[in-house]
């Protein structure tokens, strides 16, 4: 392809990508399509001979589309959102034009360097402690990351270094084995998947806690389940509390937590993957309260900041032990400025990155802190106005506090009945939900997504769902 | 910014894309800056308002590229080579248009369900066994990795669960971490510094085996390996086959390795990243014998088949074992057509996914087949004109056989000359390379990288290396 052809390509996939986000609104947002769907659409094998991009622009509609789950649509309340915006896409297009691999700081300066910046931006628009930024000049630092999952994943595998070289400090007789085998680690039973997949990945024991009637984590359930392994023989060495559970965003007392992981020497890892980019208000900093305590942080700008996939932003106090705990260094990838600045393959599972700090530069300048504040803030109130709605119509309860852009509710009644409704609602397809389940109580997730949610959306889909709730209700009452 | 400004926005970024790209020769391929350079050039923190996007363009020669290191300059010789491609770019605007999440097959079945067709395109062009293709209604396919760092630890952690589950079949009474402390792990010694991270990150012993005089590891020096092993009484589990090393581009035997692994029912990975691509051309073929022996295959489109970074191709035979020792599956997750389409969320470490299939589709197709085979063909004609070069000067020595698009090559004489000839040439930065070293044998690198790349690059890279081997020679005669 030429460079021709590569401009009115772009051209037209703007335009395209203009035409479908604007009119999103439109589109059926879950696809009616089976699995399989799509093979009797596409040849068997790549073709011989190249085609011409019109055939790929007409193919999106034809073979892509009908198997698309819009994400991006108002009508899209599942999960939590994934961000996507115009800066976001076009910043991607340098980073595919530049296509370095920025595995140390030589592979390309710009790429390391621009990430240490971006990371103190973000760090300093969510009032981090300055512990965790590179501008303290001391330690610390940030880094992006694919996933929380590979954060919490990271953070473990640093704990992990940290308390082996600990124990050995004390047992130099005990191999690395011995001591894995007696290590433990905590997080609240409402963590995400992720959290424990993580354990299950270092090859450690994770327990799971209990947590207090609002779904939060307390210091003492930690502190407790430490004395028991402790008493057993076993060596507590990592903690993770979670600040906006994908359950129901409930909010662990990382300030309690935090003291008694200071205490026992343990790290204690925040997963804020959601609810971190609404840190960047003032008003909502309450709940991010004993971070100063924690050892790493992460949230995803790429689920709430408008930051497209993948961009997890994380920070640690001291990254020695995670640099130390992967660190393979062959000659091909040493270089004579190393020490001065970071080698971030050092701080991540994968070996090569991309570019991606690029699309925080963008996002960041073109939408400015104030209308990343908005954008927030807009979406907290059309929770608040979907609680409302529920809240009036007394069929309905809410089952966990509506702090940010989550709402958690359910018909009053039995799980089967809200297994039932959202069936419903999924099957006719003009909304999308997720369900979730907390203490045997099944209910549905309302999360606020879209960056073209607007209040009409909201009224919309509540609409919606009441419409399905009859259904569901009128045929319960015509079996009984 | 509105949808007019993004295509204004999107147009000039397509122009000034272009204008690097057909003019990158032009640079230096090596920047000058110090660590640090950046943080002088960007104000301390985010800006409150929104810039304009032409703010942005001005800055990307401002502030960005005096930090880029030009990895697709036909001056780059340095590691190997990564992909960059026009239809690549455009794929990736779609795919952060859409940007969804595609972690179960719901969450956006195109995702999925094009993944699965392009990974059996792309396995049809390599001519891997049918058993690895989903098409051939096996248990097998392919899935998109980040890294092949990530694809020889995902085969690790498959393997793993796989021999521990073996291994209490026999000895119930074993517990995981008893297990886990004998489970011994193999590859050459050759093998890039992921796959011996993979064992850091996995918790697992991991032998780096010696090879033959020509870099390859044999059949015969795994067995020896296991036996001594077994004697231990350790537990040899996995094996990883490089096709293609890092440092000399050699090729292990895997056809020899293979039926030992088969025998000794330990998992076979094959960690093709860079020569992959290679075998899209039948007369390469002859390097990947054995295939048919191994578990799980991986190479790298985002290295040398113009697929933008990252797109790393791993297919499994039997994704079972891998899925299994992943699974945590929360209630919003779940979704009802679990089962029947892969939930890819099982088969890699973290829990999110781009919709990165789009950029093979596009790559694919607007390449076509042979296209792709002649870039390839190119890049290797242009190593054996580099090879030819080389050895019409009698002041030097090539290291290893020319294969592919690598040519390992030294001045006769000590390692201290050829590490003055790399930082003087490394210095000047008209063109770019780094070192390996085997068997104390320190010697130069030099890969085929860009697209852009024709004889008269080959020749100007060839003529600096000769003026800067004056240079070393000179001043060693000056020193005498």
């Amino acid at each position: 392809m030429d460079s021709d052809s590569f401009k009115d390509f772009a051209k037209e996939m703007a335009e395209y990508i203009t035409n479908y986000l604007e009119n999103i609104r439109d589109r059926r947002v879950l696809p009616t399509v089976e699995p399989g769907y799509m093979k009797p659409l596409l040849p068997s094998q790549a073709p011989q001979s190249p085609e011409n991009w019109k055939d790929i622009m007409t193919d999106i509609e034809r073979v892509i589309m009908p198997g698309v789950t819009h994400w991006h649509s108002p009508k899209f309340h599942a999960y939590f959102p994934t961000a996507q915006s115009y800066p976001g896409i076009v910043a991607d297009m340098l980073s595919g034009a530049i296509a370095c691999i920025g595995f140390t700081w030589i592979s390309s300066p710009a790429c390391t360097e621009l990430e240490v910046i971006m990371l103190d931006w973000l760090g300093k628009m969510l009032d981090l402690p300055k512990e965790f930024l590179a501008s303290s000049g001391g330690k610390g630092g940030g880094v992006i990351q694919g996933t929380a999952s590979e954060a919490t994943l990271v953070a473990l595998l640093g704990a992990k270094a940290r308390k082996i070289r600990q124990v050995k400090e004390q047992h130099p007789d005990w191999t690395d084995n011995e001591i894995v085998g007696k290590l433990v680690a905590y997080s609240s039973c409402q963590a995400h998947s992720s959290v424990e997949r993580a354990g299950l990945l270092g090859g450690v024991k994770f327990r799971l806690l209990e947590v207090d009637s609002k779904n939060k984590l307390r210091g003492e359930t930690v502190a407790e389940a430490i004395r028991k392994d402790k008493e057993q023989g076993l060596i507590p060495f990592y903690v993770v509390g979670t600040l906006g559970t994908t359950n129901s965003c409930a909010f662990d007392r990382v300030d309690e937590i935090g003291v008694v992981a200071n205490r026992e020497n343990i790290w204690l890892h925040i997963d804020a993957a959601y609810a971190g980019s609404a840190f960047i208000c003032p008003e909502f900093r309450y709940l991010m309260k004993g971070t100063e305590l924690a050892d790493s942080f992460n949230f995803n700008p790429h689920k709430w900041m408008l930051v497209t996939f993948d961009c997890s932003a994380m920070w640690l106090k001291d990254p020695t032990y995670v640099i130390n705990a992967f660190n393979v260094d062959p000659l091909y990838l040493k270089h004579d400025m190393q020490g001065s600045a970071p080698d971030y393959r050092h701080w991540q599972i994968p070996l090569g990155r991309r570019f991606r700090s690029l699309k925080l530069w963008f996002v960041l300048r073109l939408y400015g802190v104030e209308n990343l504040q908005r954008h927030i803030r807009k979406h907290v109130a059309q929770a608040h106005e979907f609680e409302a709605l529920v809240l009036a119509d007394p069929r309905f309860e809410i089952v966990a506090e509506v702090v940010l852009g989550l709402v958690c509710f359910r018909l009053k009644g039995s799980n089967d009945i809200n297994e039932n409704l959202l069936k419903k609602i999924n099957g006719a397809g003009n909304i999308h939900l997720v369900p979730s389940k907390i203490n045997d109580v099944y209910f549905l997730r309302f999360a606020v997504c879209s960056r073209f949610s607007e209040s009409k959306d909201i009224q919309n889909s509540w609409k919606e769902i009441k419409l399905r709730a009859d259904e569901v209700l009128e045929e319960q009452s015509v079996s009984k």
